[in-house]
């Protein structure tokens, strides 16, 4: 069955059929899934010209429209994005099965006998902005690790949302998996409707602006794998190596400054302050950051004064905001006060004030002597990224196909009921792992 | 420093001294958390005539008022009960310490280690009704896994758990644990300010109906940690020995009618009805089981109808459902559609109908030839049970300490920098686990 890749059904019937397909997916041995991911970059080589030419009616009529620069960049999708796109879908293909994993196996009375299992989530939602190409990882990321998912793209690149899920349907109707796996809505209206369907879709993951990602969270009782903002700090300890930490400080505020692991904070011990700051102003503002100090901070080095604000504020941008503290705790208390646990670096040659850093700061990712911008899905070693979860619970930190996944638990007993194990000698459980 | 038991500072200040306290407790070595909660034990022992007075003089004022017989029986805590709370205490200390536990060790290039390590989720906010035990033992997982725990009860037990925190307060201030770490709520309007409270609460769980568990999961960004209803079903395939079948049947549906991993509907397939039905429903009408059920099932047995409402129906209580399937596949779309994901379980002989029920229901527990009323965490050797979520991301089913912790992600460098493994020659990375 191909489903028509712009919808044309109701909301919920969508989703009762992606539901229904996802059921199906989600039972298929490895390799069945691991062809359909093999017949989607198949299915989008061959539908190359196709694609390209969608794409450039999307670019043609977002300029038409005057995009913003930064915007047109994403949604423009040229033969080389395409492809490594493509080599993207292949190599989601070459990740270990996340399905199917046995966590726990355990003997709980003679003959009675619990497993924990990894499965797919069953059906996800999908809210992205311009990027095609985001479509296109996220798609073979759900069908390896069997998951349906409705997908929502921005307006301005629908016509090449729709010819991508064209495709990836005709690469589908050739393999085990239903191709209503994957939908596509193409609406804005349809945005507010999906996050109302707690009883189809499992998990709501919003890609776009923190504002966005705010709405979605505080407008859906559907669990939200969130993509945060990143208020990131760097503290330069009295126990710095000066020349590392000027080389760690230009490298997490200035390698890609608009993305969420770069810095927006410099705290400095006060102690090697007056000696740290003319180097490290110096190294940066040959990359054309602007500086805002605090008041200790300006008196060192003449530069813009920081307001309360600037502590809060994620620039995203060549702009770096400097505080001078007098010791690690205050360092701490200000990272744990105005930072988005999202990732947080000390540069210092002393192992003790290291681990007190490492250990009391409450991010989720927490470096030492290296630069923010290894906090990332692809450089931990995970394959593939779904995303970056600020929240507390797991998942947490970069989130690899392990967020697409959750677990159940099989009992096989040979006629066991609980009241022999209940009440007074009661039976007791031999609880033995194997 | 002994906080005082009756929270007399606006909930902003409470919330604010438990964060710092579960901060510091966050980083105590396991010995000296197993420290505080040996101290809390012995402090509700020394204090056990202080306890059951307040808790006499709580039952006393609630059947005053005319408390409903099963919320007296839970709110009343006599010597025994309290006995064996304390001794659950003390189980709590001999668990295996869930903190510190490295998950991942990765080298991501020379001298460049990524850990990802368990750590407390931070600050948990408890919300229970009547029971004064409940406090006891959430209060000690909490110290357990170094967590604080601002608690609300429900204000028919006021005089009881005042008393119990004052204890714990007086045990935790010889210990390392401040006792900041433990906070009581006593007023209703302090749960909705709770609720609110992001920036301070980690993690909700509440304990009491569902009605209540829906409130609180629509009233909070918090993430919550829900126990949430329970529609349990059995289904009786065709090849089931029918004897196994009819003692899983009565033990699933009246061992403990009253918990969410009691059955409310028993799905029979229509090969066998005729011969199971009869033998089911003698031994169920012994144990006072009213019966309600399908066209089919009524054609083969006299008694009430059951109606659409009753497929979505937590008894709790000594009622089942009944309805006659032709297949298993309509047992698996019926348990799909009604079903709370909790718990559902199979009878059949034949592994193949076995492993697709397992595989194709779509619930947090799913067993077979046993009863339901296993999926526990005590009966799962989890040691303590925090609740059952039946939520689809993990943590899922019964949960254990594993609830109230999370992980971060530590890595160490030695001056590294993205620089180099960004662009083309892109230094690669080794990404070897040890």
């Amino acid at each position: 069955m191909t489903a028509s890749p712009v919808a044309s059904l109701p909301l919920t019937a969508i989703a009762k059929a992606t539901r229904q397909a996802a059921r199906q997916l989600a039972v298929l041995p490895t390799e069945a899934r691991n062809q359909a991911v093999e017949a989607i970059a198949q299915a989008l080589e061959a539908a190359t010209p196709e694609i390209l030419a969608a794409n450039a009616a999307d670019c043609q009529a977002a300029q038409a429209e005057g995009i913003a620069k930064p915007l047109y960049n994403r949604l423009k999708l040229d033969e080389t994005k395409l492809k490594a796109a493509i080599e993207g879908v292949r190599d989601v293909g070459k990740l270990a099965d996340p399905v199917g994993t046995v966590q726990i196996q355990r003997e709980l009375d003679e003959g009675l006998i619990l497993k924990r299992i990894t499965c797919p989530v069953g059906v996800l939602g999908i809210i992205f902005e311009a990027r095609p190409d985001a479509l296109i990882q996220i798609t073979s990321l759900a069908i390896k690790s069997g998951n349906g998912v409705i997908l929502k793209g921005g307006k301005e690149a629908i016509r090449s949302c729709e010819t991508l899920v064209k495709a990836i349907h005709q690469g589908l109707s050739t393999t085990a998996v239903d191709a209503a796996a994957v939908q596509l809505l193409t609406t804005r209206e349809e945005i507010r409707a999906l996050l109302q369907l707690d009883e189809y879709v499992d998990l709501i993951i919003p890609r776009g602006s923190n504002e966005f990602v705010r709405y979605v969270q505080e407008n859906t009782r559907i669990p939200v794998l969130g993509h945060a903002d990143g208020i990131c700090h760097l503290y330069i300890d009295r126990a710095a190596e000066l020349q590392k930490a000027v080389e760690i400080t230009v490298d997490a505020k200035t390698q890609y400054p608009a993305v969420c692991n770069a810095i927006e904070t410099l705290l400095v011990h006060s102690a090697i302050a007056p000696t740290f700051l003319p180097l490290a102003a110096a190294a940066l503002q040959k990359r054309n950051v602007e500086l805002r100090g605090d008041e200790v901070t300006c008196q060192i080095l003449e530069m813009a004064a920081a307001t309360e604000e600037d502590w809060s504020t994620e620039y995203n941008d060549l702009v770096l905001s400097i505080k001078v503290v007098d010791s690690l705790e205050e360092a701490i208390a200000h990272i744990n006060t105005y930072g988005s646990r999202h990732t947080d670096a000390i540069v210092t040659e002393d192992p003790n004030i290291a681990d007190t850093f490492l250990n009391q700061v409450d991010s989720a990712n927490v470096f030492h002597n290296c630069s923010t911008r290894f906090a990332d899905g692809f450089r931990y070693g995970f394959g593939a990224e779904v995303g970056i979860s600020t929240q507390k619970m797991p998942p947490r930190g970069p989130v690899g196909l392990e967020g697409l996944i959750t677990y159940k638990y099989k009992v096989t007993g040979n006629g066991h009921i609980v009241a022999p194990y209940a009440g007074k000698d009661a039976k007791p459980f031999t609880h033995r792992d194997f």
